[in-house]
């Protein structure tokens, strides 16, 4: 069966192909285009009621939330591809912690950095340089707090990849390589290595050259 | 070994309190009084350096945010207590989802709602009536979509009781019990029957009796 997944160009299901790649699982690609409000459509509510991507359908099982998505397939997927969860409960644990802190620390500020520097207008947003400007100082605050956390071990959720890595891929790109923001990852060292090394993976590459963002 | 929980008091807390209860593992608490600063002393930042609270202590393991906290726990000891994240990769894919759910489209307008009707003076915000009627909007339109994911099954992750309604009870219980905005939920037919069903269940009410929030 191969998985479907709706919506490839936006960042949050670019999570979801870099997990699909990396456990080595088929997938084919149903385009949403946000910039028509194809995601507000009824027939993509009935997949996805709150009208964001991205959805994953299984052969009758669907689910929705890029995080919830990446955990269903590196759990039932375990043995396959690379191990992305850790080896131990507390392996897991420390995975599951940094995937929160992605998600509640580094988002947030990171997602209105870019709405406000890259995507305001085609969301219907007006860009306002002070809320840009404060996100980034958010920023620098949880970097900072990376930075001591990847001094002492390779990446967030230990010395081994993991989703809690994947799951920052697709805003840090966009913060280097599309807001000239680079030097917030460039001037942290440890931050910086890691960033080398996980944007090199060969399914991160996959996934940028294959599925441009919709600007 | 019995485990250390900061902060029993805060909201987040409870989430990782009830579990512990449902999974029958013993704990102690730590209080971290939040209106003193204490979350931000030297001492507590070597535990969460972004200076939030909960952090669990089991032994030498170290671990904070609330949810991957529960996760832990849930996984460590599946057949201990009540199983919490189904029995399947399926059913816990759906638990994931609706925990991801919870953490991105119910917990950002129901914490706004709270600092600007409750707590905003005891962290130094101002009030904001505005922010607090667009966060009620946002409510109504999510808990619409609660109601018709609820008119199917008697819990959001399915027909069992799971981390994902666990993680709902301490904001809706401001809703409910503090911020006299029970209309949002009594409202709702399926909604309302959920949130008797999950607030009456004794790690609840036990957790509620033991520690009242701050204010």
């Amino acid at each position: 069966m191969v998985v479907k997944v709706y919506g490839p160009h936006c960042a949050s299901t670019k999570r979801v192909l870099v997990c699909l790649i990396e456990k080595e699982i088929e997938f084919e690609v149903v385009p949403v285009d946000v910039t028509k409000g194809e995601h507000k459509n009824p027939e993509y509510l009935k997949l996805q009621p709150f009208g964001v991507v991205p959805v994953i359908q299984d052969g009758d099982y669907t689910l929705y939330e890029s995080r919830a998505i990446m955990r269903y397939y590196a759990e039932k997927y375990r043995s396959e591809g690379v191990e992305l969860l850790g080896r131990t409960a507390e392996e897991r644990g420390v995975v599951e912690q940094w995937l929160e802190v992605e998600a509640h620390n580094f988002n947030p500020p990171a997602y209105d950095l870019a709405v406000h520097v890259l995507f305001g207008p085609l969301l219907g947003i007006t860009p306002d340089p002070k809320v840009a400007e404060e996100s980034e100082a958010k920023l620098v605050k949880v970097l900072d707090v990376y930075e001591e956390r990847l001094s002492k071990s390779k990446y967030l959720g230990g010395d081994f990849f993991s989703l809690a890595d994947i799951s920052h891929l697709p805003f840090t790109d966009y913060i280097v390589n599309k807001m000239n923001k680079g030097y917030l990852i460039k001037e942290r060292k440890h931050v910086s290595a890691w960033w080398d090394e996980i944007s090199s993976r060969p399914s991160w590459k996959k996934v940028i050259e294959l599925y441009q963002p919709p600007i």
